[in-house]
C-alpha cells in the first residue's frame, strides 16, 4: 500500500496560487485524496470564501480527533526578490521553498497525509476529522469560524484538536502552543477647535492632551503576567493629524493603540480601564476624546493536560525534544477552536513565514508527519 | 481739481482677479494713475511675480515718507457661500464687498489716492515711495523682499515705511501695530524600529518618544512677555505616523511645531532649544531624533517714537481714538521692511479678511485716506 508522501504534497498545494481569498484548487486538491481514502468531505463556503470539513469514520461523540489548519495564504510581496517562483514548489539543496511552505501549506499535508496512511494502515475504532480553511490570513471571519458554526449546526464533533501552525522557534519540536494572548485594537478621537497659530488662546490644540493620553498608555504595566503567560502588552500604533498647515492649530487628532492581553483580562475590562484613563486625560486637559473598539481575539489557554501531554509525548519520540508549552506570539485559529473543544497547536519552524524565500528543510516535514501519525496511535491505542 | 476717490480705486482694484501670484491688471491700473500724477514707476519682476515701486520727488536720502502694501489676494474659498460676485466691487448698504475689501486693496488705495492728493495740492519738499507688492499671501519670496533687493541696488531710500494692513481690531483707529513676533517652524523625525504589534519586545516604538517631547514642548513656557511683546507662544500643529496596520509597530513618526516668539529669542536661539529638549528624549527613550527648522520671520518692534507718534497723532485726529501699539497676530511684510527702515502698521478693521463675504464699510477706507493724508501733511510740515 502506497505511503502518502507529505513533501509532494506539500509542493503540489504550494502551486495553487491560494492567496487568501482565493481557493486557487488547494482545497479540490485536497478532498480529492481525502475522498480516495475513505473521508467524507463537505465544501462550506462563505462569504466568498471555500473551507473543507473531511471526517473519517462514523458521526458522533465518541473519540474523534481533530486537526485544524488553512491554505490560504499571504502575498508574495517583493517578486523580484525571490530567489524562485513562489508558486513554482521547487526543492533544492534539500529544502522544499515557496509561498505557503512554512505557512502552512507543509504543516496541511504532514496531518493529512498522516490521516490518510493511518485510517489505511491501521482504521481505528474512532473519527478523525480535519477542518481545513481558505480564511486564516485575512479577516478569518468566514475560516474556522464558519467550519465551526457549520460543525455545531450538523451536530459534527471533536473531542481535541491539533493546529498544525508553525509553532516551533529554532529547531522542530522546541515549542508547542497551548494558549494564544489575546487582542484588542482601540481608536481614539480628541476633539479641539481649530484655530491660527498665531492665536493659540482662541484655539484648543488637541495634539498635548493626545500626547498625555499616549504616554499614560504606553507606560501602563497592565499585569506581571501569569503561570501560562507573559505579561499583557501595550502598543501605539499610529498618531495622525493630517495637518499640512503650519500656521494652523488643529481641530482634531486619531491614535490607535493595539493590547496584546494574557487571562488576566478581557476586552470589556481593557475597554473600560481605556475609556477611564481617556476620560482622566480628558477632565485634565479639557480635550473630548471618543473611543471605539475591535476585538480581534480573546486570549485562550488549555491548562497543561492529557492534549498536552500527548502531543509532547509524541514531539519527543520523534525529536528527542520536550517541548516548551508556550503562549507566546500573535493570533491563530485556536482562538476560535478554543470554544469547541480543547486545543493545542504544533507545527514546523517558522522563521521564513510571511517573507520573500519562504522555505523549509524537506526532512522537516517529514519528521511532522510522523509526529502527527505518533498522536493518531497513541490516542486510538488506548480506545 | 479732482480729488481721487478711495472707494471708487478699492472696487476697480477687486475687479482685478489678483490672487496670488497672479498680477491681475491691479499694479497696471495703480501704475496709470501715478505715473500720470507725476510719480516716476517701476515694475520689479523676480520669480513670476510682479511688483510696483513708485517715486514722486528726487531721489535721494532726504525726507522720503514711504508706503508699503500688497494687491495680491486669497482665493475666494467656497464660491457659493459668497454673497455677490467676489471680483465685482459691489457697494451694498454702505459697504464695499469682494475679496481684498479688507486686506488690503483698500488701504492700498486709501495711500495710494492719499499720496497722489498730496503731491498734486501740496507738493512737498521731500520725496513719496509707495512700494506695492503682488506677493504678499503666498511664500513672499519675491515680494517686498525683492522690491528691496532692487531699490538697494539702485540706491532707493525711505527715511520710515507705514504697512497698510488691517490692523484695527474692533473700530478703525483702536489699534496700530509697531512689531510683530517671529515664527520658526520645527518639523521632528522620531526613528524606531518596526516590528509586530505581538512581539513589541523586537520593536523600538517611536510613538511614545514624540509623545513625551510633545509633552515637554507644549508644556515649556518659553518667556514672560516683555514691555511691547506677550509671550511667546508654542503651538505643535501635527503628528502623524500613518500605519494603517493595527498589529504593526510603526518605525518612524513625525511632528511639526510652530512657534511665535519675541524679542526675547532668535531663530538661532529657539533651534538651539529645541534640539536639546530633543536630545534629552533621546537619551531618556533610545530613540534617535532629527529636526529641520524653517524660519518665516524674525521677531522685530520699532520702539514707540517719532514714526508711531506721527502716526497715533493722525489716528486721534481723524478718529478720536489714540491707537494701541501692539504686536500681535500673524506675520507681515513689515518683517522684511524693518531691515530697511522703520516701519509700523496701520489699516483697516481687518474682522472679515480672508473669509466668504469678505467687506468694508466705505466709510472706513475714506477715513482711512484721511488718516494717510494727516501723516503725509504732519511728516512734511516739518520740512
Ligand atoms: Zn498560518
Ligand atoms: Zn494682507
Amino acid at each position: 500500500m502506497p505511503v502518502t508522501d507529505p513533501v509532494a504534497l506539500t509542493a503540489e498545494l504550494i502551486r495553487c496560487r491560494s492567496v487568501t481569498p482565493t481557493e486557487g484548487g488547494a482545497l479540490m486538491l485536497l478532498e480529492g485524496h481525502l475522498t480516495e481514502a475513505g473521508f467524507t468531505c463537505h465544501r462550506v463556503d462563505r462569504g466568498g470564501v471555500s473551507n473543507l470539513f473531511a471526517r473519517w469514520g462514523a458521526k458522533g461523540h465518541g473519540r474523534t480527533f481533530g486537526f485544524n489548519g488553512h491554505t490560504d495564504v499571504v502575498p508574495v510581496g517583493d517578486t523580484a526578490g525571490w530567489t524562485v517562483d513562489p508558486f513554482g514548489g521547487e526543492i533544492r539543496d534539500g529544502l522544499l521553498w515557496g509561498r505557503g511552505a512554512t505557512d502552512m501549506k507543509s504543516g496541511v499535508a504532514a496531518f493529512v497525509a498522516a490521516a490518510i496512511d493511518f485510517v489505511t494502515e491501521t482504521p481505528p475504532d474512532g473519527a478523525l476529522v480535519l477542518a481545513i480553511t481558505g480564511d486564516e490570513e485575512g479577516d478569518a471571519v468566514d475560516g474556522t469560524v464558519a467550519l465551526l458554526d457549520w460543525m455545531a449546526t450538523e451536530g459534527e464533533y471533536m473531542a481535541l484538536c491539533v493546529v498544525g501552525e508553525p509553532t516551533s522557534r529554532e529547531t522542530l519540536g522546541d515549542v508547542m502552543k497551548i494558549g494564544r494572548r489575546g487582542s484588542i485594537t482601540a481608536y481614539f478621537a480628541a476633539q479641539g477647535v481649530q484655530g491660527h497659530a498665531a492665536y493659540p488662546e482662541r484655539a484648543k490644540n488637541p495634539l498635548p492632551a493626545m500626547a498625555r493620553l499616549v504616554t499614560r498608555l504606553s507606560g501602563a504595566r497592565l499585569d506581571e503576567g501569569t503561570a501560562h503567560f507573559d505579561p499583557s502588552t501595550l502598543a501605539v500604533t499610529t498618531v495622525d493629524t493630517g495637518n499640512a498647515a503650519a500656521n494652523v492649530i488643529p481641530g482634531v487628532c486619531h491614535a490607535t493603540v493595539n493590547i496584546r492581553f494574557n487571562e488576566t483580562h478581557s476586552p470589556d475590562s481593557l475597554t473600560d480601564w481605556l475609556r477611564a484613563e481617556m476620560e482622566t486625560v480628558a477632565g485634565e486637559t479639557g480635550i473630548s476624546f471618543a473611543l471605539e473598539t475591535r476585538v480581534s481575539g480573546d486570549s485562550f489557554l488549555t491548562p497543561p493536560g492529557d492534549l498536552s501531554a500527548l502531543v509532547a509525548r509524541a514531539v519527543e519520540a520523534e525529536t528527542g525534544r520536550r517541548p516548551e508549552m508556550s503562549t507566546s506570539g500573535g493570533t491563530s485559529d485556536a482562538r476560535f477552536v478554543k470554544d469547541f473543544c480543547p486545543v493545542v497547536e504544533f507545527g514546523l519552524v517558522g522563521k521564513t513565514m510571511h517573507q520573500v524565500d519562504e522555505r523549509i528543510e524537506v526532512a522537516q516535514i517529514e519528521t511532522l508527519k510522523q509526529i502527527y501519525a505518533r498522536m493518531l496511535a497513541d490516542y486510538f491505542a488506548n480506545s
